[in-house]
Order: structure tokens, then C-alpha cells, then sequence
């Protein structure tokens, strides 16, 4: 195992120190060694925007706390959940007085946790509402979406909620927006090469060379059926065929699509498969608003690709498209330069 | 083998096009299958920046198309040289009318092709210079700085050159601004496992499990030496005493970190190394001005980092704070936000 660490069991320790070093410039330490903030939060008359969630899927989570983003991150150990602790430090360091949206995904740990959490926030005075993401079609069937899990629309929902956030909507708005924005979207994940955690050392699931597993989980939860390899497009299409009908997309609709490598998937075949899927959106009359391709989402170096889409309606899009500066996603602008002028000067908080 | 690929014979073209679909807010196709450009180029009144090289190594190089970065970029096969004629159509792309500065890295193919589409280029009356990028310090001995291959200290010259050219500069202040940068840079690699190149289908190099490859190139030419496996920190200490005695850096320089990994190697992995590199250089009176730490210039899905360390001035200091907008590098701020100020009116082009 070729990892490059120094003590494996404190390589989230290690992680955090060089993160903060090399992006100081947007993000700050707190009291809490597991919780990062963005460096100007709490934002004065802004709602707090919190996540959370298990180390190892670098850009997330912290690397989606900054500007017309997140406020602050409760840092997990690899691949679980951070303490009620570290979700409660961050839910203070986000709150300006206007309460927290706490935009998590939908895991055991991570529920049960932010509850605890929400619970001794309340004492103190800081209202706290939240949004779960469950995303991923693969993780239980249409009838059951309080079953599933969130994984790479999440970067979405931080992406929408934090816009929000930044254009001035009080808690509700915020949670309606991000709540409509997860609602709205689809993901899927194919995995072909497993990850090894370091304090681990060998890979705690398999996926045998030369085959993929359909709806695989950002920590090898057990997809949908396993198969041979696939091409890129056929690999496209498979996504889409179980994306697509779930929502359901329709003729007519527009998207947006973020297409995320699992870690050592090179980019370069990420295009590939995005190629084909902005093909087949548009031969079923689905126009492609934005699109997101490279490593959002990942988990460790696990190999494969996941897909995620969502629908978008007036709202969500002037969200999408707000400029935004956080390590793993920074948009300067809309596609529309007209839009981008009004909403940088949304973004010029008055704190 | 787990890529994702079509026909691995067209992973290239099937990237490109899935990249302009993509990009298409930033980047936009040329005539020529192999060059893409800039939306605006070529920038009326502005010189024109142009660089070229194999692919397999997203971002680069035509993630690093886009505002005040890479006007035209020639594509080459997976790990090899674009053609000369690609990189005189890239030239054609580029120039306004200002000439053309062609910044690219030192191996045989680029420098055979440029040189032909240079001697083209002139006869069409366009005026090109090159800086030719030699940042590797494992690949020749200091007094043979004309052997050294360009690595991942490219990325700088580029954010210097595309810079230096925004700001107004004429074709030779845009050349001693990008060779500077160049001067100014060190970069070495360590690697940790190999990569496959689609149509080959195995590694054409090999890094032992356990074992750690110091010097090696972005192709998989061989290093200084092989080693066991060492500690992030240990890596960081063997890579830093390797480049800071070339330049030589020294105490009381400021400089720019670009930490980046090979493609597999977690980014988790490369904040641990940065975290060693930013504590050492503290230790020397080295203060870091600006880091950069993620997948920047990559190799596939091999494993590893590079380092690379550039000595500040206040010329190359302003261009690297200037904000830009490519695939791989966005910037929306220097660390002075009165700089910035100043720097995005010089941004608004008048083309």
C-alpha cells in the first residue's frame, strides 16, 4: 500500500494542519480541532450554512467551506462520522444570529449526531433546521427515499444553500431552497477499483479487475448488481437509464450535471463519459445548463466515476449560478455575464 | 485494467470533445481537431499565450486555457508531442497582432515541433518567442540546465506569462516575465506507483509496492534513486533538500508552493506532505506567500507528489496574485484585496 502518510491513525490530524496552512486565505481553525470555518464567519445578517460528514472524500467536506458556500465543517475521522461535539462547535461558529442550515447527508451516524447536537444548540439559542440528502437512486428503491444516501449532489445543496444564504433568505428560504435542490436532483455511482484506508492497509471491500459494481457507495456500500467493464458510454448510459426515470427527467427540462471521479479515475475519462451523457441528455430534449466534471466527490483512490443531475427551475439556477470561492469549487461566473453583475453584488455582505 | 474509455485508440479525441462541452463558458474548438482556445482569443491588443503538450495530464494543458492564463493549446497523444502543426495552428489562434509567446517544457518532441511551427509561423508574419520550461531539478545536473525537463513549475510560468501579458506588456516583457518565473522554480517528483496508458493496456514503468521512486518524470523516466517507502514528512524533507540548495533558496526569500499529486495519490495525502513542507521552510526564514496544493499536473493514475518552490519578486509576485479563470487554476483574490482591486481593472480588456 503505497500510502503517503506519516502516522496512519493521525493522518486527519495531519490533513487538517496542511489544509489550513494552504488555504488561509479562506478558511480559519476553531477552538475545535474538528471544525474548520470559513475565516469571515459568522457572517453578520447571514443564515449559517454548516456541513459535516467522514474524512477522505477531499474537495468535501471542508473543501466546499468560503464564500457563498458552507461556514463551517465538522471533520470525521476517515470515512465516519464527526462527533455530536464537532457538529454542535461548528453549528456556534456558523451562527450570526440568524439561525444555521445544517446540510448534511444521510447516513446513521451523521442523524444521529447533528440531532444531538441540534438538541444542546437549541438550549444555547441558536435555532438549527436541516436538510438530509439522499441523492444516490442505487442505495433503496423510489418508495423508500428516506432510505437513501446522499453523496455527490451534496455539493449542490451546499452550492444552492450557500447562494441563498449569501442573497439574504432567512432559515426557511434557505432550507426550502437547498431542500428543493436535493429533491430536484439524481446521482448514481459505478466503481471500479477499491481505496484503502491508511490506518487499515489493505481494501475493506472488492471490486475484482476488469469488472464494475452499479451503485456502488462512497465507502463501498454494496451497489445494485455487479458486471463486466464497461465502455465510457455504455457506462454513461447505464448511469442515465437508472438517473433519468427515477426523478423523473423529461423532455424539455434543464440541468445541471456533476460528473465526479471516485479518486484515481483520471479526468481525462471522466470527459469521456461526459461526453456521452450531454449526448443523450440532448437526444431526449434535456439542455445541459452547467456542467461540473473532475474529482467533487471522492473516496481516497477508489476507482470509477459517479453521476449526478438536477433539475433546475428559475431559483435554483440563479443559485448555481452565483460566483463562489471555496477550494473546491470557485466560480467567477454565470454563464450569463449580466446575471453574474447583479449577484456579485448579492455576495458584498455587509458584515 | 479498469479505464473508462471508448476505443482506447480515441480516448484523446473522446476527451476533447467532452471537454469543450464541458468548458464551453471558457474554452472553445479551433479548426484544427488538436488546438483549443480561449472563448476571446485571440485578445485584441494583448499578447498571445500558447503552450502544447501530451495529454494524460489534466488539468494540464488545456486546463489552464482561459482569462489571464493560456490563449491556444496544442494537444498531443497520450504522453507525447502535439504535432508542429498544432502548435503553429495554436500560434495562429493566439496572436492579435502582438506576437505570440510560446511557453512550453523541455523534451526532444515539443522543442522539434515548436521549432517547425515557429519557421511556419514566421513566414505567415507572426512573431514568436519561447520560454522553454526546465524546472525539474532530478533530470540533469545543475551545470546542464538545458537537459532539465519541465514539470509542474510549467503551471507557474503560465499564471506569470498569462498574467503578464493581461497587464499589458509587450512580447518581450512578456518573455522575461515567464523565463523568470522559470528561473525562479525547482520542482522534483516521487513516486509511488505507475500508470497505464489506455492503448498499451500495462504500465510502462514500474514502481515496486513499498518502494518510492525519488526525480521520477511525468512520463515514467527514471528518478535519482529508489527507496523504501518513506514517511510524508520524511518524503517532504528528501524533496526540499533536493530544491532548496539548487536555485539556492535562502533565508528571507519569499516564495510560491505548488504541491501537487500525481493523480491517485489522495489530495488527503498531499496536504499531510504540505503541512511538513510549509513547517521546514518556517524553519529556514522561508515564508510562503501563496500555496497550491492538489492535483495540478498529473500522470494518469500514477502515484506520487512533486514539489515545486519559486523565489518571489514584486514583478512575478503581482502576477501571480492576478485573478484568473482556467479549468485548473481559478482565482478570485490575491491575499491583498487591494491589489486585487487594481488587478481586475487590468482584466477588463478592452478587446
Amino acid at each position: 500500500m503505497n500510502r503517503i502518510v506519516n502516522n496512519p491513525d493521525y493522518a486527519v490530524e495531519d490533513m487538517l494542519k496542511g489544509f489550513v496552512k494552504t488555504h488561509k486565505d479562506i478558511v480559519a481553525p476553531t477552538e475545535d480541532p474538528r471544525v474548520l470555518k470559513y475565516k469571515d464567519a459568522p457572517v453578520e445578517g447571514k443564515v449559517g450554512i454548516v456541513t459535516g460528514g467522514g474524512s477522505g472524500h477531499k474537495p468535501a467536506f471542508i473543501g466546499y467551506i468560503g464564500k457563498n458556500m458552507c461556514d463551517a465543517v465538522a471533520v470525521g475521522e476517515i470515512f465516519s462520522s464527526p462527533t455530536a461535539k464537532a457538529f454542535l462547535d461548528a453549528m456556534k461558529e456558523a451562527d450570526s444570529g440568524k439561525g444555521v442550515a445544517c446540510l448534511y447527508g444521510n447516513y446513521a451516524g451523521d442523524n444521529m449526531n447533528v440531532k444531538m447536537a441540534m438538541r444542546k444548540a437549541k438550549k444555547l439559542g441558536i435555532e438549527v433546521k436541516t436538510v438530509v440528502a439522499n441523492d444516490d437512486c442505487a442505495s433503496a428503491p423510489k418508495d423508500e427515499l428516506e432510505k437513501r444516501r446522499g453523496v455527490a449532489g451534496e455539493v449542490l445543496m451546499w452550492k444552492v444553500g450557500g447562494a441563498k444564504a449569501s442573497m439574504g433568505a432567512d432559515l426557511d428560504g434557505v432550507i426550502a431552497a437547498a431542500q428543493k435542490a436535493i429533491d430536484n436532483t439524481r446521482s448514481v455511482g459505478i466503481g471500479t477499483a477499491p481505496c484503502t484506508i491508511p490506518a487499515v492497509g489493505h481494501p475493506n471491500f472488492e471490486i475484482k479487475d476488469g469488472t464494475m459494481e452499479v451503485g456502488i457507495g462512497h465507502h463501498g456500500e454494496p451497489g445494485i448488481n455487479v458486471q463486466p467493464l464497461k465502455t465510457a458510454s455504455e457506462i454513461a448510459d447505464e448511469m442515465l437509464d437508472i438517473i433519468l426515470p427515477d426523478l423523473p427527467f423529461a423532455e424539455g427540462d434543464e440541468v445541471v450535471v456533476l460528473l465526479s471521479g471516485l479518486g484515481a479515475t483520471p479526468v481525462m475519462e471522466q470527459y469521456i463519459v461526459y461526453d456521452r451523457v450531454e449526448e443523450v441528455l440532448a437526444e431526449k430534449g434535456i439542455s445541459v445548463h452547467k456542467a461540473y466534471v473532475g474529482n467533487y466527490f471522492t473516496s481516497l483512490e477508489m476507482m470509477g466515476v459517479t453521476l449526478t443531475v438536477m433539475k433546475l427551475d428559475d431559483e435554483l439556477k440563479e443559485c448555481i449560478d452565483m460566483p463562489c470561492d471555496s477550494v473546491g469549487l470557485k466560480q467567477l461566473q454565470g454563464t450569463d455575464m449580466r446575471i453574474q453583475n447583479e449577484l456579485y453584488s448579492y455576495s458584498c455582505w455587509r458584515g
